[in-house]
């Protein structure tokens, strides 16, 4: 059967044009197939489209006395821009898993349409380790981003109608902090003025477009165990202070019903197939620097309980990504990870030793050597958490064999399980060794799972810890505001809820030219913000960027669908 | 089986305890059913959910010698507080040309998720003539509001990112006309200034955001045939002038087929069906004072190759609504209408003869006498459209059974067909009366459809013609700037372009003070607004919202949503 809607069959057969033959003999099972190889009941899900479903969190509770599958998280060391393919990796793995006899399903984040309107590139795996119809899921998909853009600013709309209508909680709107968002890269909107016109027309103010992945909705939709627990969260979330400096929540509004009732099917995560097949759900996308960059806890749940095995995924590197999923979304979700998977690849370990872009294409082993130091840091840091680990060397088409030997060894040497990864080129096949390796982790390595930080100590030492424990820093230099900042949340009694690091991406420093392993590095927390609905206080370390803009030429000028509903320029 | 998306059913169980027993009854079908009822093959359409598809676009083509059904247009009398209940006959009529055996399609608009937040009230029918699952339609439904209001604001990203870069097309930011939209009712982004905050956050301006179904694009998709149709319309859109006062448009940008490509879903009518299994398009919802008001082209069409009888309403009165879709709708889908139903309430005809909203609840024969100029008004208009027509008696509970013999009478007297329609109460059973009299007046009545104005006249006499042979206007006032714009447009080459007319929809005339039928007013053009993708020229009279804002105690304040899914608030 054909499908006119998100048309994956005419995009793939143009990528193979365009794109190395990339998924040619792929047939996609329509979703009803996907559902009952999983054991899913008609009454459990509902079709988007023939090749998308979703899945009812409800379904968790028919599912609760299922055994836990193995949740195997996937990251990475500091990306570069030679590309780490995490999410290629995550999805080559789990295709593999089940190649080598084990039952496994996949929960990857859902990708934001805005960022693919400036830059070419999908986020949804790549060459045969993909998830499909992957045009539907890099643009409108189900409707969850589009939901959580429309309670977000219902949320907005309320605050200055509130005000506007008197301003009974006395809101002093220079101390809102709740902002508007669009799933767009939109720098015009970044800094703005509303309310302009005239009495008619509200009270004017500064205001602030986000993307929507940046909402704190999203971060609590992710978060969320259920309906009730994402109303709870949503009702907590604090959008200003008065004029005595109180905060003010989304409950003293009165609206977290309304809210939850815009996400109620929002909650419910996305079932869609890899290019071979295997079962993924694909849900949830908060920005992985102000957020915890995870997917959803109810979709991570709901796999672990349809397979034996899950493979995930987390933002940026292990020093954030991670991080965050063991110390925030695990407690959020009691759930518990069986290994990780830190991805590496020759160009950016060798950008790590100091190459420059463009000299990533020759063979270069010193390099290599110099940036071994970046993904030694990740390996400690996942030691620390006590759990087993294998190195996924994500095998590139330039890569020499040297050089891929020489991590190998590097590896070997120092005792370190390690497999290269040929899952972009060979799909699930060119994964089987890296399942082998994650499987013997599992069953053989040794497991000792710990958070990093307690949730009783203060804000302030679970900073100095991760500092300290995972970025290899020698201490903490606060803002005056940032320090103003812990005494008041201290005092609201805030103090015991985890911490979400905002820091670059690029270093394990705050310092994004510093990459291999910098030391004697002092991390510089500008200030923090109260994300009290998801749970968590925000650090943040340099600038943070929660709206980005459009380069000079963007993809959106290549882009066309023709009047078969053929797409081009997407990808 | 039940269905957790939407979850109609609990819904309706919560209206038979709070809305005298609605639809207590209703038993809904799978969508795979009523698709099957409409002979639609698999590759015809596509699930969102159990009860909701998308039917592609491309089947129009695969229907094409079908012969077509026959188009029954439903408007009003002007709309006053006491409610017409418009969307209500037409689903009632509906259901009843179904119960007297005449397979029939029902055509509507998609309504705006925004207002709901505001104030209580779906916008599908009511009663026991609804369009289900009520709930998913009054919300996200399948996206299409979103994917517009994303199409519209990727073009508002690129218009800020092109200025931004470099300005290539000198586009003069003090002249830009296209804005953002959201689908939410938000007065304080009627009047905004962006772009501040420093050079690397593009270049500030006064900007504005309209509510989404007020964007071009809308009326863009309701209007185009197919998606290239949409492409070349999307293509021609002004969203600016240069510094030469030149018209910038989106294909001077390079735009439309990322625009369109973000459309391609929404470009597909939504199936659904009423509380008695009739099968309902419900596509596309434009304004109807800047817009023309009217559901998609092709669900209407489509409608009619899959039925002998399609039922379709038109915004507001018969002035606006009725006189766009005769004059500007068909035009574009080439639709041949063959009747139109003119609804009429005893309560609106009692404010229509003086009566205030408070005194409506009695009866009062003279008030009644008084109104009847009003709908006297619209069937002279619909006469000079060459079309049959029914006078619909949309009954409400409290009128009296002489108030209803009154308008019965005056209609019999005047050789009027009429009919009462119990369709709130009694669903298409107490519409079959009225379907009888609109097929006899189909099979029996003269027709002979003209448009009210040729192309090839003037804008200013396209103006004057609508003002004085559908409102019963002595003549236009031009406002200084209409009349600079009316030689402007003239010398763009917009001249040979449909109007669509901006004004109040409680009056005849632009003072919604004036209900009855009033003489010897003058109808005052502000401003034009050239609407080159939708194809036609706005003419605005008086003040025209496009950004509504929330009442001091929006209805979201009511709504909720438990822990299984169960909505409440919501209507």
């Amino acid at each position: 059967m054909e499908s006119f809607l998100g048309g994956w069959k005419p995009l793939i057969e143009q990528r193979v044009k365009s794109d190395i033959e990339i998924a040619q003999e792929a047939t996609l099972k329509p979703i009803q197939e996907i559902a009952d190889q999983l054991g899913l009941t008609e009454d459990d899900w509902e079709p988007y489209g023939r090749y998308k479903a979703k899945v009812s969190a409800h379904t968790l509770k028919r599912l609760q006395n299922n055994p836990d599958g193995k949740v195997v998280l996937v990251t990475s060391i500091n990306p570069t821009p030679a590309g780490e393919g995490k999410s290629t990796v995550t999805v080559g793995l789990g295709q593999a898993l089940n190649r080598i006899g084990k039952k496994t399903v996949i929960a990857l984040r859902e990708p934001s349409l805005g960022p693919s309107m400036g830059m070419k590139g999908g986020a949804a795996g790549g060459g045969y380790s993909q998830v499909v119809p992957m045009e539907d899921i890099n643009l409108h998909f189900t409707g969850d981003i589009h939901a959580i853009t429309t309670a977000n600013n219902a949320l907005s709309a309320m605050i200055d109608n509130h005000i506007h209508q008197g301003n009974a909680l006395d809101i002093d709107q220079r101390r809102i902090v709740w902002k508007r968002v669009l799933d767009m890269n939109d720098r015009a909107l970044r800094n703005i003025v509303v309310g302009l016109g005239g009495p008619a027309n509200g009270v004017p103010r500064e205001d602030s477009f986000d993307i929507t992945v940046a909402s704190e909705i999203m971060a609590i939709l992710c978060l969320s165990t259920d309906i009730d627990d994402l109303k709870s969260r949503l009702s907590k979330m604090v959008i200003a202070y008065n004029h005595s400096k109180e905060p003010i929540t989304v409950s003293d509004l009165g609206v977290q019903g309304a809210l939850a009732l815009l996400l109620k099917d929002a909650i419910h995560p996305n079932l869609v197939q890899t290019l071979e097949n295997t079962p993924a759900f694909v849900h949830g996308g908060p920005f992985a620097n102000i957020a915890h960059g995870c997917n959803s806890v109810i979709a991570t749940k709901m796999a672990s309980k349809l397979g034996d095995y899950v493979v995930t995924e987390a933002g940026f590197g292990a020093d954030l990504g991670a991080e965050k999923f063991l110390d925030i979304k695990t407690r959020a979700g009691g759930i518990d990870p069986s290994a990780v998977v830190i991805v590496v690849t020759v160009r950016a370990l060798k950008m790590h030793g100091g190459l420059a872009k463009d000299e990533l294409k020759n063979e270069d082993l010193e390099a290599l050597k110099r940036g071994m130091v970046n993904v030694e840091k990740h390996i400690e840091t996942i030691k620390t958490f006590g759990l087993p680990y294998v190195v996924a060397i994500n095998h590139f088409v330039h890569d020499t064999d040297a050089e891929v030997q020489y991590v190998q060894d590097w590896c070997n040497k120092n005792d370190h399980p390690v497999a290269v990864a040929k899952v972009w080129a060979d799909g699930g096949a060119g994964g089987e060794a890296l399942a082998k390796e994650v499987v013997e982790a599992i069953e053989n390595g040794k497991k000792d799972f710990k958070h990093i930080y307690d949730l009783d100590t203060t804000i302030e030492e679970k900073i100095q810890t991760i500092v300290k424990k995972v970025y290899g820093g020698s201490g903490v230099e606060f803002s005056s505001k940032a320090l103003k900042q812990l005494r008041e949340f201290k005092e609201q009694g805030w103090g015991n809820l985890p911490v979400c690091m905002a820091k670059t991406q690029y270093s394990l420093s705050d310092d994004p030219k510093k990459t291999g392993r910098p030391s004697d590095f002092t991390i510089h927390v500008r200030e923090l913000k109260a994300s009290i609905g998801a749970g968590f206080i925000v650090a943040i370390t340099g600038t943070v960027m929660t709206m980005p803009g459009l380069p000079k030429k963007p993809a959106a000028l290549n882009m066309d669908v023709d009047n078969d509903g053929l797409v081009s320029g997407l990808f």
